[in-house]
């Protein structure tokens, strides 16, 4: 076996927090891809830690961050975006000087904002990310090896990253099976806020005012297919939309506004009758759905 | 074969007025029945009705409607709602005493008044009804034989109706394999403002808003599962979506004002901070939408 020895794997050891749908698919597209010798967990439940275990996503229970981050190639931080700032605080006083460390966020202003708090003069070795794959389903049994397969994954980099840590984290993401772009942190916000967030705002809207009227159930009883497609991301998680609302205020306040605006003067074309108004509105709308669908 | 008859259908002649998806999908459900002798289409679209025809959704094409409707058991006008009105006023010189006349138009308080302009003393044979069938798809062609098995059909009678006739629109649908329900016409189109035309009226005005940005494309590019669910109304009929917008103005702006309060209150929440409030007003909705689905 004098040359047969495996093809090393491009990372050694990988941290990886919050072992859920998120950080544990990645997990296990990187091990698929033999492109990682080990991947250590860390979260607040020890009971996703366990089953994250016992589904061969991670290869140990992480006890002590600080401890185990000095030898580590890569650190990713999959949790809510708001409690990324702690994570990277308390692997701050053991980062090696080597490693990388990147996140998951829907946000990117305020987590790069939180990472230089915490890493200060280390923020060049922090490469900001956000894979685009939301799903229904969360926690370590919902991960699965194919979920990047084909989906985008933005990475907003700093001016401080040397261009071969950002490399590497775009070699991570490739090995996972995604399309790698990148945009600015703020471009970044103001494209998610009008594409991602305003919708999930309007549509929670829509269903918390049907839900608190006193005939809501002859109002769901004859809602269809098109209520329901308009109104599914508004079973996504209340906690994790109120971080990113709040996260991304300020880009959502624009949109939110802008909104506010287009329905001012479609209620104008309501009230007035004016049925040109709203074909030419309805008519632009379709096109550009129908061509964003075939896109 | 003395006794060897077979059952006799419960409609004898049908004219339907429009050929398409909802008027051949009942032409069909009826026929697969037994439930009908024969089927006369109606249509603006030559080439509509010489399809119908070769797909066997009707037996013939009809030329006048006054002279075929006076031996009809049962008229369905499945055109749209502007149309309703002029269809009507034809039919109406030779409606014989016996024809039972009946709708599938989404909005209900203008084709009742349609209705009774154009039909008079004999409005009482004109039992309005909705089903509620939608799809993406139009046309003869995408006529289907299971097109309302299982889905809800909104009768909305008038005072004025027999319950004889009421009960053979019902037994009609009940045929098809739909679940029929009853509302006012007043209460139906509060009720279908709610869930049906203010969330089109909200993703068409997303899109048209996106669709209008000099870097639309970028906006686009990164939108995924969530903008897609909530934009596919927008890609529904234009002019069919002016018409149910314009006819049902009334409640719809009704709607559309609660639903600009609850922005305004959302906006408050966002601009000053108060992650409780958004927080509240998602679970709110989460918590609808999940009793929803699985009712």
């Amino acid at each position: 076996m004098s040359r047969g020895e495996a093809a090393r794997p491009a990372f050694g050891k990988i941290l990886i927090f919050g072992v859920g749908l998120i950080g544990g698919s990645f997990a296990l597209a990187l091990k698929a891809a033999a492109d990682v010798a080990e991947v250590v967990g860390f979260g607040r439940s020890a009971d996703s830690l366990n089953e994250a275990l016992a589904l061969g996503i991670i290869d140990r229970i992480g006890i002590d961050p600080a401890l185990e981050v000095g030898d580590a190639d890569l650190v990713l931080v999959a949790a809510p975006v708001g409690a990324t700032g702690d994570i990277l605080a308390r692997i701050a006083p053991g980062l090696g000087p080597r490693t990388i460390v990147t996140d998951a966020g829907s946000t990117k202003s305020d987590v790069v904002a939180a990472a230089r708090a915490a890493l200060g003069e280390r923020i060049g070795q922090f490469v900001p990310a956000h894979p685009i794959a939301g799903a229904e389903n969360s926690g370590a049994a919902a991960a699965r090896v194919d979920l990047y397969r084909g989906r985008k994954v933005v990475l907003t980099p700093l001016a401080e990253n040397p261009v071969a840590a950002v490399d590497r984290v775009r070699a991570a993401w490739v090995a996972c099976g995604a399309e790698v772009r990148e945009l600015s942190p703020q471009r970044h916000d103001e494209v998610f806020a009008a594409v991602s967030h305003l919708p999930h705002l309007l549509s929670f809207a829509l269903v918390h005012d049907l839900a608190l009227r006193d005939e809501r159930d002859t109002f769901f009883t004859y809602a269809a297919s098109g209520f329901r497609d308009f109104t599914r991301i508004a079973a996504s998680h209340p906690e994790m939309w109120r971080d990113i609302c709040l996260a991304n205020h300020e880009a959502l306040l624009v949109e939110l506004d802008r909104y506010r605006a287009e329905l001012d003067d479609l209620r104008v074309a309501l009230a007035s009758g004016d049925g040109e108004r709203l074909q030419q509105v309805f008519a632009v709308a379709r096109s550009a759905r129908r061509a964003w669908q075939q896109s």
